[in-house]
């Protein structure tokens, strides 16, 4: 038996039991593998993109930025939805990383995609390098307040080993760079 | 004035707009920094826990598991939920690993928290690295369908840089579990 055989779920039915300003959830029927029916609970979401900016001395600009769902202030890269499911993933890390931090780039890495929670979320996060940095004037949301930071890549890297920091986009993008750039220069 | 001044948010309501069994969501009303009210849609979890389950010469004990929000198999350290928001994270993690794969552990190390998505949602993973490991049955949930393998960390590691694995909690563990041992023996 393949292992398409053995583990595929095929959809039976869906519906959309709720819809917000950000969160849209759906309840799925499907059909198990061994031929019985199940439910699953899922959240579409349009994907985003996250940006580690490093700066000619190896100094990362890092947020401050107050996270409602854990009740307290958080550090983590720039990050930020697409405008639609069809963005380009690269234009929209651009322009993020101008909103939040002013800061424009001459080179971007793509570090690869991060799924935040396979269980139960279609979101998928595509991760940057942003290199040869040029500072301007950031342009906030209405509802948006955060404060910057520079701080050496082994610092950040040092946090995350220290459980310091706990975001999970910016662990994965963080220790993908470090390791990126432990063979590359920028 | 202080950060927590320029950045918190200040809960006014809380209302349940869904309640399924995994997913549990709410909308709140916020205030500002700036005084001003806002509507903060937020995504209740118990919490969870994920393993990296080493061997002595090296090699990870992988999951392959349908994910039915990607739609399709994905590779993936091993993990599963709290029972209740109260249970024990180390508890949770030997659970979950003698579940899915059989194996259990001498030596348990705690990597740190992870959070899936700061924006919305309430989940914390903690990450541990579990060495020592004796082979037994494993004991699936009935809607529970996953393959083992066993992959070499350093090749697990690759796959991560290369964008082969790209769900969240395993980047997070598997580098930093590659990290730590690189200054710990096992």
């Amino acid at each position: 038996m393949s292992e398409k055989d053995e583990l595929f779920e095929k959809q039976i039915s869906s519906k959309e039991v709720y819809k917000g300003k950000l969160l849209w959830i759906f309840e799925d029927q499907v059909t198990l593998p061994n031929g019985q029916i199940a439910s699953r609970e899922i959240m579409k979401h349009n994907g985003a993109a996250a940006i580690v900016p490093i700066t000619e001395d190896g100094k990362v600009i890092m947020e401050r930025q107050f996270r409602y769902p854990l009740n307290r202030v958080i550090t983590e890269i720039p990050a930020g939805k697409l405008d639609g499911p069809n963005e380009d993933r690269l234009e929209a890390a651009k322009r993020e990383l101008k909103e939040e931090t002013g800061i424009t780039a001459d080179t971007w890495i793509n570090l690869g995609d991060y799924y935040p929670s396979v269980a139960y979320t279609t979101e998928c996060i595509t991760l940057f390098l942003a290199s040869g940095l040029h500072k301007g004037e950031r342009k906030l949301d209405e509802d948006e307040f955060l404060n910057l930071e520079e701080v050496p890549l082994e610092d950040v890297v040092q946090d995350i080993m220290d459980g310091k920091i706990a975001d999970g986009k910016t662990i994965a993008a963080i220790l993908k760079a470090d390791k990126y750039l432990s063979t590359h220069s920028l």
